[in-house]
């Protein structure tokens, strides 16, 4: 017998040595695709084998390039298990894809891109007049004595003009030539916009012509394996000497694979993906760069750079056609790139009023104030809203137990892409520990009362689901499922965390939260999190509930906004200036407010 | 029986199968270095065989990178004769070196170069203004806002913080930061120079603190076994799939091995040059930037590129540390950056008073004028000036016959490191043609005469000296060492075009020959020209000989300055927009002129 660890549910199964792995994951139903019904002919059951053996056979080969061969892909219908393996099998289309939030409040842009392509018909060369061929390209184009020729763009030129008999689409990147093509190739102009997560990873494809998004790719942030959360990852890096080498060459095949994924959906040529935007943690920024993230790890955390980061050739090992690659700056440590992006998405920087903004990530980000004064602050909440740590915690994905209401005396739930229940995810979470806590079932210090400490109100098939299990109280919520007295530990320390934080930034602001006038909610989290069940728990201030919304993935959405308009690039850079950092560890009251908001409220 | 070529001076030598190479230099007189007396321990009888397989056994290994061996480089005491080799004997130290010419005039310059190192003594980031250690560097740097790291110099950031305790030295070249080193190490800092000739390259090492040049290192072109001249290297681009890249390896690698060695013979570490600069006709330029130079050899002559080109990463596959090459602007298709800044170093552009210049090198450039207008144009000499496709010619190399003078009733010689005669170079053909057209050996319409139809002043020495062959007249100089009729008629056609060439530019400039102030001869010809023999010959117009002057080589010390001052940048690009190009086949009387000066004055 091996063992088969599936991602991202991080199901085991044991199979018989031999077994194939599609129909291990028909008999378990593990939702894959396939067309084909197994034969090798449809590619569409790839998968990614990420620990374990699996010999590259002439059947795989056709399917994969080397690269790919090399990471760990390979077709499940043609895979023999016959190790123990881990194989991350990609959601079917339209499932992960549309558990990992892209979408979001945007601002308005206008559409002036850093890359524009022209075409140029030019006129040749006279014996009288032999001007060089570069030298015509700028003397056609607006602004052109400024430009310089990328190499690689100069070394084409010659057989692209001849192809062309002169017709020649330039594309043109700051002061750079990037490309130049033969025709009029205007109209393929494209760029993307990556969000990069501790857990998971978007990929927005952007028309840098027309502003228009044309599709988004999404997967689990495959760093995973080295580590869950960002701390963790930092202590690989500083456990291992090749340890940012490791998580770097990570991220670079992941975002290869997504940009590879969401052009070749619209049959777009990545050649005429021009530039990509990168927002993420500062830890993950760190890592595309390849800069060891060691400094964030200890006293003061200090990052290495928070500057806007561009790589004109883009990360090392990433196959994206060698194309800038621009990480937007840093506010901090701890408040990364997405909060900057998110910051301008809500355009909290212009827009009167006083705003509170969370992003509650594997860490939590708050941002408060508006165009006078803005504060930001990051509080180590943990991963816990993000379903990490939670004995049963899972991330955003199908299977997860997403929602949890009372109905017919006994709790119900939904779960992501209405499937099987597997564990919890973070809004899932929330909404458990709400309703125990309306119930009584937790008590306002947090303690999951065991059945028979439970008050008589409660009803008796919630009663059933308590049970004692290693020392500790339980409450089962769907076979293998159940929420434990360690967990809701996790969630006040999380959510006291962020609520001490949200304390001290209103206090240095000088407004109640009374007198805030929205209370945004951002990322997977805040656009499944159920607003009444967030401010039972504490998560949210006292406001009324109707100020609180779900933005959704502001930062992807900011991200796609710095690729479409050069002034927003500025505007974004000006807006940092304006934001002040506030490092909660040194705030003189920060641990006592942590301790008080340890308790719930009294129901 | 093998047959062995030996480079530079091309001579053949037949040896037994199994011969050590070594031996077989020491038998034949062939220049060669050796400390150890050949058992492979002291390294210097490296040869580099261009043709023909010798195996890499460990005793090569020991003393070659993979790369080096992989382009042919061999210890000669290790190496045994098996086949047909070509092998090329870098002369011993000081001998080639002092041949190719890396001196010359050279304008004044206030050292300001684009590379600036600057000693930071930071402090350390607090809990209380956690600044990245980007930002910290940029804010104690003057202008420091607008710097962006390079992604290497961010990777390297970290280390090197810990490592100097906040104590670094950091390398600014234009808006970029290049390196970061722990402690001081401002006075590291340094640029090569590079004069990419079609027959010989040199590198100026100099120190960009004080603009001191520190050493030199020249080679033969290794481009030179795929065609001698530009217009050979251009055809077999058009012929081989492959043209380009081959021999824009070939270019890398050679610069990588002078970079290597001017800067290992001064102690120097490679990483410690941060920028290149590279002059050459416009061929080479192309090439080295790895651009298709076939348009150069088609109507209309248009260059793919002439405005100056960066590349921040160097030319592909060169060893030069990735750090910023630079090729400055060209004049025109066969008027190169060599031509720019050979103006600029010599003030021409700035010095009152009409000045004509010449660098014979391959091709002829020649710039007439002064600050009010400057002209430039491009004559098709031919490569007969730098002693190629003369039967005897060879490059000015060690065994050059570089001078002729009638002494005691006959020819006299000298050579270049005072070697057996093996050849005549440029300025030797120059002296001889001059003496025997003193002597009437040669006549005015250019014909070679017999002995027997010689005026009866020759003297009898000389007289004897000619003699038919191959059913032509020669005049042998030394042992296998001739001038021939064709030879003749080679030098005829070179002088007619550059003759001209300069009387049309000098026309256009509505100047005489009498008129100008000074008449300037560039390059490794120019340095060992007679200028009586130029003139006598018709290469050089009817001015008084003490305005005649040999230059040197402006152009490498036109990149020198180009290294050292960014002001020095600018000037070169504004000069170059004031001078005027002129192609001179669409001139309608160059045909008459061209025939004009066919034959020789009367004597």
């Amino acid at each position: 017998m091996s063992t088969v660890i599936f991602e991202p549910t991080g199901r085991r199964i044991e199979v018989e040595a031999g077994a194939n792995l599609l129909d291990v994951c028909w008999a378990h139903h593990i939702p894959i695709e396939s067309l084909c019904g197994g034969n090798g002919a449809c590619g569409r059951c790839a998968v990614q084998v990420t620990e374990g053996e699996v010999p590259i056979t002439a059947e795989q080969r056709a399917h994969f390039d080397e690269e790919r061969l090399a990471r760990g892909w390979r077709l499940a219908c043609q895979t023999r298990v016959e190790h123990d393996l881990r194989v991350n099998v990609p959601a079917p289309a339209g499932s992960l894809k549309s558990h990992i939030i892209t979408s979001g409040e945007a601002p308005k842009v206008h559409v002036a891109p850093a890359v524009r392509k022209h075409f140029l018909k030019l006129n040749d060369a006279t014996l009288r007049e032999p001007l060089s061929d570069s030298e015509r390209i700028k003397r056609a184009l607006p602004d052109g004595a400024r430009l310089r020729f990328r190499p690689a763009a100069l070394r084409k030129l010659p057989e692209t003009l001849r192809q062309g008999r002169q017709h020649v689409t330039v594309t043109v990147w700051d002061n750079a030539v990037l490309d130049v093509e033969a025709g009029d190739a205007t109209r393929h102009n494209y760029g993307i916009a990556f969000d990069i997560g501790t857990s998971t990873v978007a990929a927005l494809l952007v028309d840098l012509n027309t502003g228009d998004e044309l599709g988004v790719a999404a997967a689990l942030n495959t760093q995973r394996k080295y580590g869950e959360d960002v701390i963790s990852r930092i202590s690989f890096c500083r456990e291992h000497t090749d340890g940012v080498e490791t998580l770097e060459r990570e991220i670079a095949g992941l975002l290869s694979d997504l940009a590879a994924q969401v052009t070749a959906a619209r049959g777009i040529d990545l050649s005429h993906v021009y530039e990509y935007v990168a927002v993420g943690n500062t830890t993950m920024a760190h890592l595309v760069a390849g800069v060891d993230p060691s400094p964030l790890g200890e006293m003061p955390y200090a990052p290495v750079f928070t500057a806007c980061h561009t790589m004109l050739d883009g990360p090392k090992g990433a196959q994206l056609g060698h194309r800038p690659f621009e990480l937007p700056a840093a506010i901090g440590a701890y408040v990364g790139s997405d909060a900057l992006t998110a910051v301008v998405a809500l355009e909290l920087h212009t827009k009167p009023g006083t705003r509170l903004f969370y992003d509650i990530g594997t860490n939590a980000e708050i941002i408060a104030g508006g165009p006078d004064r803005m504060l930001a602050a990051s509080a180590a909440a943990g991963p816990a809203f993000e379903g990490v740590k939670i004995e049963c915690g899972m991330i955003g994905v199908a299977g997860a137990i997403d929602t949890c209401t009372l109905r017919d005396g006994d709790l119900a739930f939904t779960t992501i892409g209405d499937a099987e229940p597997v564990g919890i995810c973070g809004s899932g979470l929330v909404d458990i520990a709400a309703v125990l806590l309306d119930l009584g079932v937790i008590d306002p210090s947090g303690r999951l009362l065991p059945r028979d400490a439970c008050p008589d109100t409660v009803p008796p098939k919630i009663r059933a689901r308590l049970h004692e299990a290693k020392g500790t109280t339980r409450i089962a919520l769907a076979e293998d499922v159940y929420l434990s007295q360690r967990d809701v530990r996790e969630l006040q320390n999380a959510k006291a965390a962020i609520a001490a934080g949200v304390d001290i930034l209103l206090h240095h602001l000088g407004v109640t939260p009374d007198q805030l006038d929205e209370v945004l909610v951002g990322g997977a989290f805040g656009s499944t999190l159920n607003p009444r069940s967030a401010q039972r728990i504490g998560v949210i201030p006292a406001v009324k509930l109707d100020k609180v919304r779900a933005v959704g993935n502001t930062a992807l959405q900011g991200a796609k906004a710095y690729l479409l308009s050069t002034d927003l690039r500025r505007e974004i850079c000006a807006a940092r200036e304006h934001i002040e950092l506030h490092e909660l560890s040194t705030e003189p009251d920060f641990t006592d407010r942590f301790a008080a908001h340890m308790p719930f409220a009294v129901g």
